[in-house]
């Protein structure tokens, strides 16, 4: 059962109500920008009060610093304006569950969806897999005060960030709903 | 003047009325993936109907096949079971008003905010640049079709993404708020 006829539906209907969201400009209107997980529990707009057109949010497994994230950040301050920046990890995150040596041999072993036991993951496959995981760094979270922590220095000290840019970091609580601050990230993304 | 206040204050509110999405699962309880644009204009959980807890959503600057993009949809299937992906990217996107060399020489010039004419962005910082920015490759798009349809067909051939995802190809009008379908992508979607 494909979900693209409820999708197009629910579509239709935003299309319906879309008013003035027509005449919204390109560049976030709220200038800043948002790097967080693309967990499904997890709505930026929502936890952070986003109405469209007010902010970048840019989405990864983990929501981490990698060089994609960095390409998108550059983007949205050089050519977009942002001049604000937020790094949000979550609590119960699926990178907190496996290490790349797990995932490769996941992988390795079939490309079927694994299945999640007390233990951690387990392949039900059959294959056949692919070796090419092994080329793949996937940020994996050991914990999320040490991951975000690390992102945010990694984009406050890259090249092409200047100076200026406040980066603040912050873990999401599923239970909760709640932006939790996490201070190590707040000191290393003050920093020049 | 920083937002942080406000997205706090934002943010305190949802928390208030969390309610029962403190029980939801991690693997998305739709089992699917969507792929778009960091632009601040679009909304995927209002333009495709997801409530917490639906889907994984993955954003970059042109919602582009990355391969942090790739990472990302890998996990989403192979840990966290979704069986159906779509990529959306949109009109009027930022990536197709600048080129890799526009963006290389406008960095190299300084890391301030360039201004955007009616002849594209050009600079008004007064440096230091930097070079560093020659070393990414910036996925700029030429044509909406043309990158959706590339995108999946990445995608769909990649290594580690198995045969039976469909892929789905569409453009969001950010005049209308609708999804209109790329019927070469639904091509490149469909094969093996």
């Amino acid at each position: 059962m494909s979900v693209l006829p409820e999708v197009l539906a629910a579509n239709d209907a935003y299309a319906e109500s879309f008013g003035e969201k027509s005449e919204l400009a390109l560049p976030p209107a709220r200038g800043f920008a948002i790097l967080t997980c693309m967990d499904a529990r997890l709505d930026p707009a929502k936890y952070a009060g986003l109405a469209e057109g007010d902010a970048h949010v840019i989405r990864n497994a983990g929501g981490r610093a990698s060089d994609d994230a960095i390409r998108s950040l550059v983007i949205s301050y050089k050519l977009l304006g942002t001049k604000e920046w937020f790094v949000i990890h979550h609590s119960d995150c699926g990178m907190e569950f496996f290490t790349d040596e797990v995932i490769r041999g996941l992988l390795a072993n079939s490309l079927e969806t694994a299945a999640l036991g007390e233990d951690g993951f387990h392949d039900v496959g059959t294959g056949p897999g692919s070796r090419e995981g092994d080329y793949i760094d996937w940020l994996t979270i050991a914990d999320q005060a040490v991951s975000v922590t690390e992102d945010v220095r990694r984009i406050k000290s890259h090249p092409l960030v200047p100076a200026g840019i406040p980066v603040h970091g912050y873990i999401y609580d599923v239970k909760t709903g709640r932006l939790v601050e996490v201070p190590t990230a707040t000191e290393a993304g003050r920093a020049a």
